[in-house]
C-alpha cells in the first residue's frame, strides 16, 4: 500500500493490473486484436448496465454522457422536469436550458432525497413534460434518490425517465430495463474505476422512437450515428484504446465476482464509514445515503476546508469537501475503486489525526483499533 | 524494441515514459499537485501552438475538437466553404451541415493540394461565408494544404479560417498567430504522441468575437465557460488526470528539444520513407505529400487491402490502408509518435518481406541495408 490515499467520490483508485494496462503498448483500434475486445466490451456493458438495449461509449467526461442523453432527445421547447437535490442536479438543468428545453426545476433540500409523490402530482399537473432528469445518487451531497419508484411512476406518463448514473452504476443496484429508466448514464473515473474519458450512454426502446424525432443538432455524440459504427464494429471515432482496455479488465472482474457480490463490498465499505464516523462523532449529512459515497458533517468549530486541505498536506489522504451551501460543512469519501481494507482503516485513522490536530476530542488509535476490529468481523 | 511496430497515423507508439506516467497511481484533478502541472500544460499549450490566445483542452477525440470550433462559431444557417479534399474534409463539412449551415463543398482531388486561387476567386464571388474549413493535413491521402497561403488570403476577408490540425500541429510548422488562423484543432493520438482521449483547440480574437453572437446550442464544449474555469485554475469537467500528467511530459520535452529540431525528426522519417519507396519501386499517392504520413500507391496487381493485413499478420507491423476511393490501392505510413531508427528499418524489411510474398520483384535483405546506410547517412 502506498502511503497516499484517494478516497474520493471520483477519480478513484485505480487496480494495479488496470496500471498495468494502460501503461502497455499502443495498438492500434482497426486491428483484430481491438475488434475482440471492443465486441466483449459492448456486450458485457449491456450486463453491467442490466439492459437489453445498446450501451455506447463516448469519449468524454461523464457531463458528455448528460449532454449526449440531452441531444439525442429533445427537441427545441420541450419541457423538462429537472429534479435538483445538488451540483450536478443543476449543472443538468443549466444544460438542458442550453440545449433550448423549457426547464421546470423541482427543487429538494441539499441532503434530502426526492419524494416521489411530488413529482407523481406535478407529472400529473402538466401531461406536457417530455423528460425527467435525476440523479441517482447526487454527488454533491452523497444523497441516493429513489430510482425504481421514480421509474414505475414515470413509465405510467409519456415523459421519459433519464437518470445520471455515474456515481450509481457499478456501485449498487440500477435495474434500467426493469426500473423502467429511459436513459442512463455511467462515467469511467466513478464505479467503472478507471480514469476520467469515457461516459457510458443506453436508451429504452421509448427513448429510441423519440430521438428519432429529436431535432437537436448532434454530431459528436448522435446515437444514431455511434449505433450503425457499433454494428460494424466500429466506434464512430477513434476509440480510447488503453481505456476501453482497461474496462475490458474492470467488466470481466466484476462478472466473475458476479454483481452481488461488487456491491456488497461497496456496501460493506459505506457501512464501515458509518460505523467509525459514529464512533468519531461525525453526523451523517444526507437522510438516504448512498452506498457509493458517503457525506459526514463536520464539526460545527471546525473549517471543513482547512481540514480537508489539513488531511491531503500531513497525512496524504485526499477525500472531497462540500460545495456551494456545503462547503466548509461537509466531507465526502468515496466508496468506489480499488480500496483494501488498510485503505479504510488507515484513511479514519489520519482522518481522527487530523481532527485532533484542530483541538478535537479523540483518541486516533482507539478509532485505528476500532476500524480494524470492525473490518475482521465483518469480513466480505 | 518490441516485435510489433505501430507506424499508422494515429494512435501511434507511446514514449516509455508516457506509458510509465499512465501507468501511475491516480491523483485526484482538486489537488495542488494536479493544479500546477494543469496550469503549466496550459501555458505550454500555447507554444505548441505558436499563439498568444488561450489553448483548451477537451475530453475527446479529435472530432470533437472539430466539433467545438463549429459549436463555438455558427449560427444558424451561416455560409461555410467546406475544403474537402478527402474523407476528414468530408465528415467536418458534414458536422457543419448538422449544425444547421449552409455548406460549399469546394472538391479537390484525392492527394492534391487546394488550389489557393480558387478558394480565393471562390470568396471573392461569395461575401457571405463565415468559415472556411480546412485540413492541414488530410490524413485520408496524406496531403498537406498551404495553409499559411490560405491564412494570408483569407485574412483579407471577413470569413474566419478554421483548420484541423490533428494530424499536422506538433508534427510540422504551424504557426496560428503568424498565419492568421482564427481555429485550431489538435488531438492527442496525433503528433501530441498520447492515446486518444484530449483534443486541443484555440480561437483567434477575430473568432472570440465571433462565438460571443453564435447561437448553436453549446455546453461540453462552451468555450466561454471552459474559459472561466481555466481562469480559475480548473478544466470545466473532471480532467483526464493520466492523459494531462503525459502531455506535460511531452510539451516539457519538446520544449527542451526546440519546436526546429523536433519537426526535423519528423521530416527525417519522412525523407526515409519516401527514399527507400523509391528503392520498393512505390510511387507517392500525394503531389503534396505531409511530413506527418506518407501515402504510397501499392503495385496495380496487389490488393492493398490483403497487403496491409499480411504485413499485419505475418509480420507484426500496423500500418494504414487507404479508405473509399483510395481503398486498396494505396498504404499510410505514419511518422508521427516514439519512433526509433529500428522501426524504420524493420518497417521497410518487413514491408519489402510482404511485397515479396505477393510475387513482387524485391530483396528484402537489400531494402533492409539500404535502410540502415541512409539513416546512418542522415543522422538528425
Amino acid at each position: 500500500m502506498s502511503n497516499a490515499i484517494l478516497l474520493a467520490p471520483g477519480p478513484v483508485q485505480l487496480h494495479p493490473e488496470v496500471q498495468k494496462i494502460l501503461a502497455q503498448a499502443m495498438i492500434h483500434h482497426r486491428t483484430p486484436e481491438f475488434d475482440a475486445i471492443l465486441k466483449r466490451v459492448l456486450l458485457n456493458l449491456k450486463f453491467f448496465f442490466q439492459t437489453e438495449n445498446p450501451v455506447f461509449m463516448h469519449t468524454s467526461t461523464g457531463s458528455g454522457g448528460l449532454e449526449s442523453l440531452l441531444v439525442n432527445l429533445l427537441s427545441k421547447n420541450d419541457e423538462v422536469l429537472a429534479i435538483v437535490s445538488g451540483k450536478f442536479g443543476e449543472r443538468w438543468a443549466d444544460m438542458a436550458e442550453s440545449f433550448g428545453a423549457k426547464v421546470h426545476r423541482h427543487q429538494v433540500s441539499w441532503g434530502k432525497a426526492v419524494s416521489v409523490s411530488e413529482i407523481d402530482s406535478f407529472l400529473q399537473k402538466n401531461k406536457n413534460i417530455k423528460l425527467v432528469l435525476c440523479q441517482a445518487c447526487e454527488t454533491s451531497t452523497a444523497t441516493m434518490h429513489d430510482i425504481k419508484a421514480l421509474g414505475e411512476m414515470i413509465a405510467k406518463t409519456p415523459a421519459l425517465f433519464l437518470v445520471d448514473g455515474i456515481t450509481a452504476v457499478g456501485a449498487y443496484e440500477i435495474k434500467m430495463d426493469e426500473w423502467h429508466i429511459d436513459g442512463l448514464v455511467a462515467g469511467s473515473q466513478k464505479a467503472v474505476m478507471l480514469p476520467t474519458g469515457l461516459s457510458f450512454v443506453s436508451l429504452s426502446k421509448k427513448a429510441w422512437k423519440i430521438s428519432e424525432q429529436a431535432n437537436t443538432p448532434r454530431f459528436y455524440f448522435d446515437l444514431r450515428k455511434e449505433f450503425k459504427a457499433n454494428q460494424n464494429g466500429e466506434t464512430l471515432f477513434s476509440s480510447s484504446v488503453p481505456l476501453v482496455k482497461a474496462l475490458d479488465f474492470i467488466l470481466n472482474r466484476i462478472q466473475e465476482i458476479g454483481l452481488k457480490k461488487h456491491f456488497k463490498q461497496l456496501k460493506r465499505r459505506a457501512d464501515f464509514t458509518r460505523e467509525i464516523a459514529k464512533q468519531l462523532k461525525l453526523s451523517l449529512y444526507s437522510s438516504s445515503p448512498s452506498d457509493s459515497v458517503t457525506a459526514l458533517n463536520v464539526p460545527a468549530n471546525i473549517d471543513g476546508v482547512k481540514l480537508r486541505e489539513h488531511l491531503e498536506k500531513k497525512y496524504f489522504v485526499t477525500i472531497m469537501g462540500g460545495q456551494d451551501q456545503a462547503k466548509g460543512k461537509i466531507i465526502r469519501i468515496g466508496h468506489m475503486g480499488y480500496i483494501l481494507d488498510e485503505h479504510l482503516t488507515e484513511t479514519m485513522h489520519r482522518l481522527a489525526q487530523a481532527l485532533k490536530d484542530f483541538s478535537y476530542d479523540i483518541n486516533p488509535e482507539e478509532i485505528k483499533n476500532i476500524s480494524t476490529n470492525w473490518l475482521e468481523a465483518n469480513p466480505i
